[in-house]
């Protein structure tokens, strides 16, 4: 690992990060082609927000925060922090201090692959989190890491200045130059989802609107009535995962 | 695995499942000599839902909600939508457009196995959904399987048309054929709660109501004072899973 | 396992217990040099409840609630309940009629390993409860444990008369002998943070508050710009765990 | 549950039993449509076993192996002894002694949903077997359960008589009915393979073998020389789960 | 946690330890009534050993093992090296270089509640090590902890100085004041265990070997012929967990 | 996720992969500044391969193995298949009849996110596997995915043409561009292994070899004799994880 601080990455244009915002993650993941989501591992410890900013991101040594610390300055008006650890950890790296110290410069949310503590002050400030764990335990701040590089979480690679979504489906990134694409796709995939609703509304079955019926049967599948499936001895088939 | 769509299976009757839908899973579960429960991993997304109905179900491939396109057309009021998968999946295969065209159909709620996204938007709706993931990861629709299948999901069967209950402790399954015994014993449970919860409130101890104490001679445990066991340096045990 | 009941265990005092309830987890945790935490593991089932009190500790048999029966018996105003399995079991050991005899022995909540169920119920009455699972799989009542022997969660050992606090971040134990050392540390923590609290809102960094960036050089730690890193290549770096 | 042992369960026929043996689990599962399949929770403790028995079921309590005692004298040569409990545990239920009983009594193996003990001895007299877990864990003898009732692993049912398979890849259930045409189609999908094996070695791709070039373009695969692609900056694009 | 590192803790006598080696941890575990054993999540790297020895302990920081260096210094021939994190961690604190030091100076194991690595090495040199989890995941040298001092792994607690004994089916711990009564009560549970295994082989089941019998009846076990019970609809009975 | 199919990447040169190869994942991912690492989730299926060769890539839909089939056609002499796939999943995407047709091609080894079946067999023909599951559970060729673009496994980024190397610790990756140094910083960091390890048999304590000592009394660490220690009450303190 670098032990490296970089300053001043680009970071996606602010009126792009301010159409972002009101599409739900799942809505801009799937009009990018069903990428950047950061898994279901990533969830808002509170339900009931929905933020875009800037990623800042950190490196961290598992069980120390030091990093935050440095990060914390390199933090700016719209950016969202994002806090990838070296090695799997649940610690709760990140509380209200920090939270009161970064909406201070105008930071808009925390998505962490570690874990949070304070959780009932973070709530009561109002500032969203995102993160993989609640823990009460307590960190150090003795091992270097970094600040502004690449990192992943959930698969995903988050680099400063990308767009970070999150939402009560959890977490997801669009990298800075796909973002204006983004907002277009979104709202592409938002009006045909809207004309999709009316039509569901109506009585429209999807099978119907999406063409689905003549794939069926392309696919082997075989409509029975129960009595003829029951005489053939078919309720008898029990499968899941 | 038979890619087939069993067509009108039998429903538990409906009164049986008016009556059932004000009882809580945890007292069925227990009236029904501790079976049913489809397990802690189904968990509703948000808390303070119940719900009764009768069982569509569902087997879908991983990462593939062809069939739960299929299933709507075959749902009905009353039912409640059970999704399985062939192997574990946590996408987020079911959303807030689906949830439009099944309650457009009269469908009470969503119990899967796999995940379920726009958790905002089915809270708003007040759409109720129990399931083993949020994910905002979506998923294609080119794998067949099967709908109206008996399925599997937390080690229990679901057949199509049996009695689905959920609540904030999960869901469970009733049999379609023990339904009229569930509402009965169901019944004679809760009374017997109140009698004990009644007893609890003037102070009677489960020790002597439910007759305990002389089990526990039978079984060895010995009441011993804190100065007389730390004497023996008792206090020193320490254990736990 | 010795199948005791250890009766009349000394509490930590009742003042000291009532000084510590209103401090956080989190804080009386890094007071006492980030110990007793029970661990991430340990979640309250709802958010929102903030709880103090003496522990009386029950050590069960998986799927088996027999000893929690039996300590009900042994608790007194202002303990809580604290429940160990010899195996990991998430079985729902305890519900509303269990918390209803608690109350009215003027017990505050419980902190189970275990799982619990009634969670509407127990929502309903106020009476609060941190898990590791919620479940309505019942248990039954045939294999002996033991009561007010010292028990084991996430790693800390916690004794009878220990104190026990909960809260949105979990649950963790006072040792009976540190409780005054716990009220004294844990308010020069709270001055402490206050007095960071109070530096953050007006700018300060934690950098130079916690006297850190002498730190940074000596750790190997380089300040880089955005373009200077990139023109060596370094934005390509992705790491993450 | 049902507290029942069900005596005298018909079996698969020994015949079909023994032609089923030499294929392996990955095969048979394959050649029932992929279905049957216990999950890969189920490993063998030692690899390099591969056994078919017809299914004597146990369901146990978690902690709890007395109806494994039950089961014994159930059992027949050839059977596999198949323990579900109705709770998860990784206790160590089993171990060398009851493998010397069931080995007595010609039993060819033990697949259970929870855990085993005595790993070293049962390796070193011969007896495989497949578990989630291994533990020293011990348990009781309280509980009741049920024996030859259907049970379910990994989501498959398990009825007394059906047969089970066990390899290096886990296990799996033929159910009894279906005996016969597995092994017709498990023989049918091993030619086809063989003829595979023998194209593969002599360079033929799957891709031609199987006819999926056609498929590629309908599905909208494209390709791209690697200059051309990192030329559309597509080397930055960094995706998994 | 208190910085410390206890020098010249008392160890269990030589010669009780090797008279417990000979003893599987399965055994020793039943022998003292069901208690010390560290739990299903630690296992052998490599099958094929058996040791016991006197625990020297260790508690370190998550992704650091300053610690374990602290420790060798402390170990003396006979002692097996415990090592607990201070939260969950799976890096390699442990490989080849540690295992050479500690080999040197007598100590005849590792078993830990992080991860190894090299353990191809391990193999090698014939150190045998149990882990939860192997890694290559590299850590430092900066945060303090503490050396025989009790740790907690599986909650179980491990003093310096107890005997730790350690197979294929895992380990555990027997506390240094134990040890005489541990030998005695393992030789004659092998006794108990002996004649069982003899009688299994000669055909005598445990029902009758351990008087379960009569027990089935008063639990409310009922037989039933397969056909009777068929006939009541019995066999569709399916569950699980 | 762009369906695509990147042909002819450059790969990491030969002579420098062949140079890696002698090395084992621990000491090279130390070598890169603790980089590289897939985690300790990937492991092989049998212990005792270590293999090098240069990454072909593949990003696969859960459940689908499809994208496998296209990248045979990629593969060359030398080089290792590393399969991501889109969300978690376990199921046994690659079995014998693919090591067959990679062998044919002279591919080293397979590294995966996701499961493998067959594996009896694959060890019979001595082609190492690296993977998350073993599962005998099939997949379809229904959706599309990517060959030859960079995936992410355990938070790592591996492009086409990379190093990849596998052990009994298991798998990492080296950049392609790194490759050279890497070969010069294993070859310095074994000889220094080396050294410390002649110093340890000789009896050298890692304190004094690596000048640990005076960082000791600056982290506040203390050393007490046992009886002084158990004097102030120490030996009750008990923690872990």
């Amino acid at each position: 690992m670098r032990t490296v601080v970089v300053t001043d990455p680009p970071r996606a244009r602010a009126e792009l990060v301010e159409k972002l915002a009101p599409f739900g993650v799942a809505t801009v993941h799937e009009a990018l082609g069903r990428t950047g989501y950061l898994g279901p591992g990533i969830r808002p410890v509170h339900l009931g927000s929905r933020i875009a900013g800037t990623a800042v991101t950190v490196l961290s040594w598992p069980g120390d925060n030091l990093m935050i610390h440095v990060a914390v300055e390199q933090c700016r008006p719209g950016d969202v922090l994002v806090v990838a650890t070296t090695s799997p950890s649940t610690d709760g790296m990140f509380g209200e201090l920090f939270a009161t110290a970064l909406r201070r410069r105008g930071v808009r949310g925390l998505v962490t692959a570690a874990g949070v503590r304070d959780v009932a002050e973070l709530h009561a400030m109002g500032f969203p989190v995102w993160s993989a764990a609640v823990s009460a335990q307590g960190t150090v701040k003795a091992t270097p890491g970094a600040v502004n590089v690449p990192v992943t979480i959930g698969g995903q690679t988050i680099r400063p200045g990308d767009v970070v979504l999150a939402d009560d489906d959890g977490a997801m990134v669009v990298p800075r130059g796909d973002a204006d694409h983004a907002v277009t796709a979104a709202a592409a995939r938002t009006a045909k989802e809207d004309a999709s609703r009316e039509a569901f509304l109506a009585g429209e079955l999807g099978l119907d609107r999406y063409g689905l019926r003549e794939r069926l049967a392309g696919l082997g599948i075989e409509y029975v009535d129960h009595d003829a499936y029951a005489a053939r001895g078919g309720s008898d088939t029990t499968t899941g995962s």
